[in-house]
């Protein structure tokens, strides 16, 4: 009898979102097998329990910097789980609109607050003093321009404006052209080592020991292993507190990064590794 | 003649933010004097055109980290402006609801998305599935109960329920308890130096050039100088590109800080002071 392979995949939803538009860029995967979640944390879990094989996220963006909510659940609230490739992607913001309606219609921008940040020049310049309403999501923007009575306007996808009937008016209205996602796919089998791999890694340092971060880029500086990111986060116990979530070039079968990860782990109070994963074009 | 004296502060409104509530607890100011802007790039323009001599905005918080937006406009878009305070107050969320509502009666929750992933434990537990709405702001969100028809409940400050006549149901809701707030209070002046003092600073590096982050740190560790805060932020011109946020104890007028300063704009592109300013306790 063939055995039962799960191909699902959950991503960050609901549908129509920068992370379902990255994992169908870069991954075939059927539409039935497509689970959107509604946050970070449900897209672990579902990994976790084996409801999927993969999982897709958002963990940085060339404006806004590291995508916090995803850090921390892979730090906090992940046991077992890898990353198994990146996949960085274009963020390309929309103005999208109901079929017949104009700029000069438009009452009211409705989308994530972050997408309205990255937007706000084309916004001044285009719909000076409109109406910005919040939304939990660019997809959830783009479903309430759908089912709204007044003529407003939504800040999101291609796929988005496709899956609800909607036109784009205007293509590229974010402010910074250089803006980029890196997603990551999560799962449980480990990445197979192609030579040009990045491995992720959480360090843990006592609280009060100045002088850490130091101490950690100098294990790497020693053995000439390129970081790619360093981002420090907050671990929830009061400020000041801090664990370093580190990307580095190489993978944990290099003798190099397995060296300067046995020694990190020597010094400090935990190193969590994340996984290694082939290395994404820019 | 006496001269005009501009006692006005700007804060990141609207009426009844933490950030107002911050303020309030820090320094007398009257009702007249309060001025809401809508975003943190609008603090700091009033204070640059002299329509207020201050301003206070979020900087960091115990749980999310940094404040990127806060971060991003005092290193690109802030000139001439210094920090001359710092002030730190713990976050605690309620659930404000119309006077007469109980938990029972609650068919929305409305807030900024910050504010519920922070309370997402008390929600799950008292409010299983229950419908959230996103809001432009915690004060935004109690605005919107207060004028709403159904019974709904805002995830709020005590000052936004005042307000607003609304009533707290439920307070300290959020899931971690350890959750503080640090603001810094802009404007032009330099602080005095009391010998325990903070400065925070802004390094850009040059791109590529590998092992920048450990030549910053060795001259502060060469001169014992602890840093409280390290933030790399990317320079909107592509993923990997990056800047770094750096809070030290210390006053520039201290030798050991000024030398290391003076050996920073040596060795990297730019080095932006931005004041010191007296610590605050935690």
């Amino acid at each position: 009898m063939k055995k039962f392979e799960n191909k699902k995949i959950a991503f960050l939803g609901p549908r129509g979102t920068f992370t379902e538009e990255a994992l169908l860029s870069a991954v075939a995967v059927k539409e039935e097998n497509l689970v959107p979640y509604a946050t970070v944390y449900d897209v672990i879990k579902a990994i976790d329990k084996s409801e999927v094989k993969n999982g897709i996220v958002p963990i940085e963006n060339s404006i806004e910097g590291s995508v916090n909510a995803t850090l921390d659940v892979l730090t906090f609230e992940a046991n077992n789980l890898l990353i198994e490739r990146e996949i960085i992607v274009p963020i390309r913001h929309r103005l999208i609109v109901k079929p017949g309606v104009g700029l000069k219609d438009i009452t009211t921008v409705v989308s994530h607050p972050q997408a309205v940040a990255q937007c706000r020049k084309y916004l001044a310049k285009n719909l000076p003093g409109i109406e910005i309403l919040a939304a939990n999501s660019t997809a959830d923007a783009v479903r309430k321009v759908a089912e709204a009575n007044h003529q407003s306007a939504a800040i999101g996808t291609e796929l988005a404006a496709k899956l609800y009937g909607l036109k784009v008016l205007k293509e590229d209205i974010e402010d910074f052209k250089d803006n980029k996602t890196r997603f990551v796919l999560l799962g449980k089998e480990p990445a197979k080592r192609t030579g040009k791999d990045k491995t992720s890694i959480v360090v843990f340092i006592y609280e009060d020991r100045p002088g850490s971060l130091l101490q950690i880029l100098q294990e790497f500086a020693y053995r000439y292993i390129n970081l790619t990111k360093i981002q420090s986060r907050p671990t929830k116990k009061g400020l000041g507190n801090y664990c370093f979530w580190i990307d580095m070039e190489g993978h944990v079968e290099d003798e190099v990064v397995s060296s300067a990860i046995k020694c990190l782990k020597c010094k400090f109070r935990v190193v969590k590794v994340l996984g290694s994963y082939p290395a994404a074009k820019k």
